[in-house]
């Protein structure tokens, strides 16, 4: 806040629910939202409705106050309704004594929002917009241990829905070239639904829908899968699974295999990817540029002998069909894809506490694809997984 | 939008996932968002990423195309990547004609949109605000059929998870004054697991949760169920439901019963509720005000004997702690509450196309609550209910 000079940061909504900077500054999940305010070297406020303060006190915020005690309703019958809202914020901030640049943060209808900032500035507040990374976005970029601790228990809870669902595919039987899961022939469908079962017993959600393609829907590395596809021995599975759990925390782990043996190609594929994770994670570290993760694993796919989308970066293509054509990573925590960014374009550098996906692939159109997707936690010394989940290749 | 004397509207965001109003613009789910132009009395236009372009071309609006088709990469080389975006708005803007009023909405982090509304001003767009209700909230409160057939299909799998339930719990053994599920002593936290297992299966979620409050904890409508609690027989158990589906569409739903037999205290409260939701299902039609169908559930409810809150209104009390404590209901669609509210201070009369709830409760501290609800759909005539679910009282 000082380096841009803003004297307090106002973020607001009407739930923390897909709401990841309010959620973040009042660390607690509030049906219906609140306003959080903060002045700069002060302690925070946080207004909340009668119905969310009880819960809002166990939250990040000392001073918890409600709607109602600063005249909410009264400034409705005085301004009216749309009035209302803006005369509040300005009668809190008012008695902040804040005078200087105000932010407003917080996911909301662009709409009203315009029309909040427009009363407020005609009522002499001083509002200033934020390009990215905002004020926000950088606080959450480095996580404190409570954080950790909350992304950790999401990351070994994934790790037990991964190891049933294989479970319950190497338990399939096999009968005319056919795979059997309940007398039924298994397909991706039928898996969707086990991953679903299993992540309702973890009490996760997957807002976004999980990854389960098979063959040549696996190279494409946002193909979802199709549900009526079955499930064949040899072909390449690219299982990627990104929950939530109810803290608002997510995770994101990517394993890919074949039910049975798999053909030399598989193998190539799978070999390179492998390396070229094991090579970032061995130099992920404080300090490091983010682009530097990312052309450590480039380099090691290109060894062996696969395209990297750095052609297009250095001139050598228009665009690349084949091969490691997306970003080695991205960082989790109330959101599932949040700075920092392991692409050849990042400009950050990796602090303690960062916690990131770590997940190159290579795709091979028409044929499959191999993505291996861990979420680490950066430290002074290196990384440390948050997904101790077993890597097997060929499930037998 | 001609009321408004707007010419533009811009429905913009990074996904469609908690974003109503481009969800209901775009008629599609996109991961990746996008932008969406609407000029009066022209043929809206999307710009999405190349990943999602396909599966926009699927959704409502005709004419897609992709931020590289409109040069964005390259704005991004001659501006930088924060002024790339307004740059890329200004020329689509541009080329459709636009000189007039602009209304930009979409849920999007505000600091992020100060900045980008400033800057598409000073570039010469005339951006202006609305308070509620925006262009869209209104759009979004009056159901096309296709909504209509979404919403029932949601409202279908509801009964279904509500149905099994509800058969699970009949199911349950009685051994020395306990309830036994699967050999042990029910609980509400075994009830929930249940509950999501069903979800996962009709592949339905619940971002909000689920309520299941037994006994004194069911008289405060927001509790959603202490998990230890043991399911007793003869009380009062407040069962809500408000999932959603891979569609964004929403469903709400509650049901209040007793295991066994009830006892008389409850049946008044019982009988006082399933009163006054009839009596509101009786009047509800198009042209009503909405605050009436709320009058007629509040005569019904004090003719019974239970405040309401119209003593708060009437200024009878200054608040009150027992009786129906809440609003008749509130519209359901692309979000769980939104347009039309049926509540005393609403403004809003019924239309055809209209969803809403009807979900009158009486509420008694330390002793329990009941609400019944449905939801509905406001025809010319009247109103047909989409949860076509049964009501037991007593579940034997």
């Amino acid at each position: 806040m000082k380096r841009k000079a803003i004297e307090a940061i106002i973020v607001l909504g009407d739930t923390t629910l897909a709401n990841p900077d309010l959620a973040y500054a009042v660390g607690r999940s509030l049906a219906r939202g609140g306003i959080y305010f903060k002045r700069v070297s002060s302690e925070p406020l946080l207004l909340t409705s009668l119905l969310d303060v009880h819960n809002a006190r166990k939250g990040r915020v000392k001073t918890v106050s409600t709607f109602t005690d600063y005249g909410y309703e009264k400034l409705i019958v005085e301004h009216g309704q749309a009035e209302a809202y803006p005369r509040l914020i300005l009668k809190v901030l008012t008695q902040l004594g804040v005078a200087g640049k105000v932010v407003i943060a917080g996911r909301n209808d662009l709409a009203w929002g315009t029309h909040l900032i427009d009363r407020l500035r005609t009522l002499g507040v001083s509002v200033s917009g934020e390009s990215s990374p905002t004020i926000l976005e950088v606080a959450r970029g480095t996580k404190s241990t409570d954080e950790i601790h909350e992304i950790r228990e999401v990351g070994n809870k994934t790790t037990k829905v991964v190891d049933k669902v294989l479970d319950k595919l190497k338990s399939a039987k096999h009968k005319r070239g056919h795979l059997l899961l309940g007398g039924e022939v298994a397909t991706v469908g039928a898996m969707k639904r086990i991953i679903s079962t299993q992540l309702a017993i973890e009490e996760l959600t997957a807002p976004e829908g999980t990854i389960f393609a098979i063959g040549a829907s696996s190279a494409d590395p946002h193909n979802s899968g199709v549900p009526a596809a079955e499930i064949k021995e040899r072909k390449l599975i690219v299982f990627d699974i990104f929950p939530q759990s109810e803290s608002g925390y997510w995770f994101d782990l990517t394993r890919t295999f074949v039910v049975g043996r798999a053909d030399r190609r598989s193998r190539v594929l799978y070999n390179a990817v492998q390396a070229a994770q094991d090579a970032a994670l061995n130099v992920l570290r404080e300090g490091l540029p983010a682009q530097s993760a990312m052309s450590e694993a480039c380099d090691v796919i290109e060894k062996h002998g696969f395209r990297t989308v750095r052609d297009i970066y250095n001139g050598k293509a228009q665009k690349i069909s084949s091969g490691f054509i997306h970003s080695l990573g991205h960082g989790v925590g109330l959101t599932i894809g949040e700075r920092p960014y392991l692409s050849l374009q990042s400009k950050d550098s990796l602090k303690t506490g960062n916690v990131v996906t770590v997940e190159p692939g290579v795709y091979i159109p028409k044929f499959g694809g191999v993505r291996i997707e861990d979420t680490v936690h950066i430290t002074a010394k290196g990384c440390e997984t948050l997904s101790n989940t077993r890597k097997e290749f060929e499930l037998n």
